[in-house]
């Protein structure tokens, strides 16, 4: 019977001979879509201590479906075969109100796969509903602070799903992963100067993560200057730059065959790193957050990919002295136009009444079935 | 034309803004089968600091055929948008006499699946053309220090026909993984006595990596203490452990569905830090190397996994002192008959006339095709 298999702890070894070693709590760490090739990467970083420190032990409690149940068990052997340190406990389920239990992170990575020919408003739908699911699964069973990212499409109108159906739980702690798209962009606009990826910062992604989004190239530096006083090519700027970030994924597709589950996993990595140590003095971070009381006069009550730091306490506040002229303001306004239908769409879903779907076009991010 | 692909440098940045860092020289690093799933998750590993150091800037040197090429190229995409600020370049290619120029290190993954009703001599066969054809390769352009790490099936003999035609690097350099198998058998005791995984030392695999593979817990410790003292299931340890380390594999491709891509990459980091890295007082680990001059009495001029202790420069130092009782020693003279047969077999491809076959049974571990 597949309730038999729900959260069947697949390890778990006895502490007790380990009550001198000064660690720290053990650190509970949901993940959805277990089975699937981004956690395939993301686990072992998880279980490596490269996340959350190498003095940090953690519990993985991995939430899968009930196809993939036995793949989960492969996977937890696998970790066990490497022998992390770090790694306490794995457990193993289908039920996300037996696997979330406690979490401290949640990360929520399973979503379905746009089938051929589907409509965005079809995919929005039924993943909507895994993330409603999810969400109430959360507010019943987690920590009253469990940190949740979403990294299942379309990610943004997914998180407001989760938070909306979460109402015990404070709805700044949902976050839409727009990392990677942060760090496709650092990486176009080093090559572009020829320096190191590090050498770019204060790299913002504005709005939904689809063709929407908006790399903000006003506000990026270069070695600590602004973009456009280092890449005098401001057509480029204006016109490849952002369709370059966007097709990222869909050329990889087409190269490899595969969707960038490895460096997704990197940037889910990098988004959780980021709120669990202090950010660099000046620089910042995106991520999609709720837009409640956002200072730059985007509608509230959506998730927005915006600028963020953190004090490294897992929380984060809004970064407000960013510049904005005509020409980003137009295309944050375009994502934002979207990101509200999309919650239209999703009224149904979210306690707010009666769906109506007035989507514009298809934007899903190619390489992102 | 293919050739054309051949190394072609899919990233390569500036280093003139860098002078400044005290950083180590750049570490060149090969991997052949770099499109496949092992090399997937370790190429991650090794560009984000986790294997050579978080000082060490490297540059990754990825050999594929000519039907991966575009892969390659996808995996290099990856690889940069993941901002690794150690990762120095990635060239790509498809000729081993290019991608292996200057290599320092060479971790050659990369060999043909075993088929459907394919012979062990077959895949022999097949696969020592390969690894003949890259110890040429690295015998004409590598470092003359290169340290080579064979991880391809079956991958003791590889070994042996690698080092056997390059001549000009140091036999010693050469090394078969067994380090998977070392991992599951501290895995599997670590499991039955109740511990956590770094409380089980000192543990051999003897041999081949073969189902003839010996998990030594004769030698093996457990918090410091034989592990005959902690677990008192012998039948347990002479019958169950060896077949549950071996068997291991079949289990997880039957419930997976894959091989075990992520912890054998794991074993590839852990097999080149147990070579950087000062092995601690009292331990040692599991690496398959040329026997010349082996204390234990095992055939010279095979490839064969024994204890080994490195001062972390690279190379390594055979322990000297393990206890021998007849139960050990009948199983490892096994695992050395085969090698032996295995050597007969590839005498045409180590220059040593003509192959003779006569392989005992099937000895491929169960989930390596």
């Amino acid at each position: 019977m597949a309730c038999d298999c729900s959260a069947s702890s697949a390890y778990s070894i006895n502490t007790k001979d380990e009550k001198t070693k000064s660690w720290k709590k053990l650190v509970n760490v949901a993940v959805s879509g277990a089975a699937g090739m981004i956690s395939n990467h993301l686990l072992f970083k998880l279980a490596s201590g490269e996340v959350f420190g190498q003095d940090q032990p953690i519990a993985l409690k991995l939430l899968g479906s009930e196809r993939s149940i036995q793949a989960l068990e492969g996977v937890a052997m696998e970790l066990e075969d490497s022998l992390y340190p770090l790694l306490r406990e794995v457990s193993i389920g289908i039920d996300p109100y037996v696997v979330f239990e406690d979490a401290e992170w949640a990360l929520l990575i399973g979503a379905k796969p746009r089938g051929p020919g589907m409509e965005r408003s079809a995919l929005l739908d039924i993943n909507g509903q895994i993330f409603a699911e999810q969400g109430k699964a959360l507010n019943a069973v987690a920590s009253r602070n469990v940190k949740v990212i979403v990294v299942g499409n379309p990610c943004n109108t997914n998180a407001l799903i989760c938070l909306k159906n979460a109402p015990n739980i404070p709805a700044k702690n949902f976050h839409a992963l727009t990392r990677l798209d942060e760090n496709r962009a650092k990486c176009q606009l080093a090559l572009k100067a020829g320096v190191f990826y590090d050498k770019v910062s204060n790299m913002t992604i504005w709005g939904n993560h689809s063709t929407t989004q908006v790399p903000d190239f006003l506000n990026a530096k270069i070695n600590g200057r602004p973009v456009k006083e280092v890449i005098k090519d401001t057509k480029w700027l204006e016109e490849e730059f952002t369709k370059t970030v966007q097709k990222r994924g869909g050329v990889l597709i087409q190269k490899w065959g595969r969707s960038s589950a490895a460096s997704t996993a990197v940037s889910i990595v990098d988004a959780i790193r980021s709120l669990v140590n202090p950010t660099p003095e000046g620089d910042w971070f995106s991520t999609g957050v709720y837009t409640t009381g956002n200072p730059y006069g985007i509608s509230e009550d959506i998730v927005f990919s915006m600028p963020c730091r953190s004090k490294g306490d897992g929380d984060y506040e809004l970064v407000k002295d960013v510049a904005m002229d005509d020409f980003l303001w137009e295309r944050i306004k375009k994502s934002e136009a979207e990101l509200l239908a999309e919650k239209r769409c999703v009224a149904h879903l979210t306690g707010e009444g009666n769906a109506f779907c007035d989507l514009p076009g298809d934007t899903m991010l190619p390489g992102e079935m």
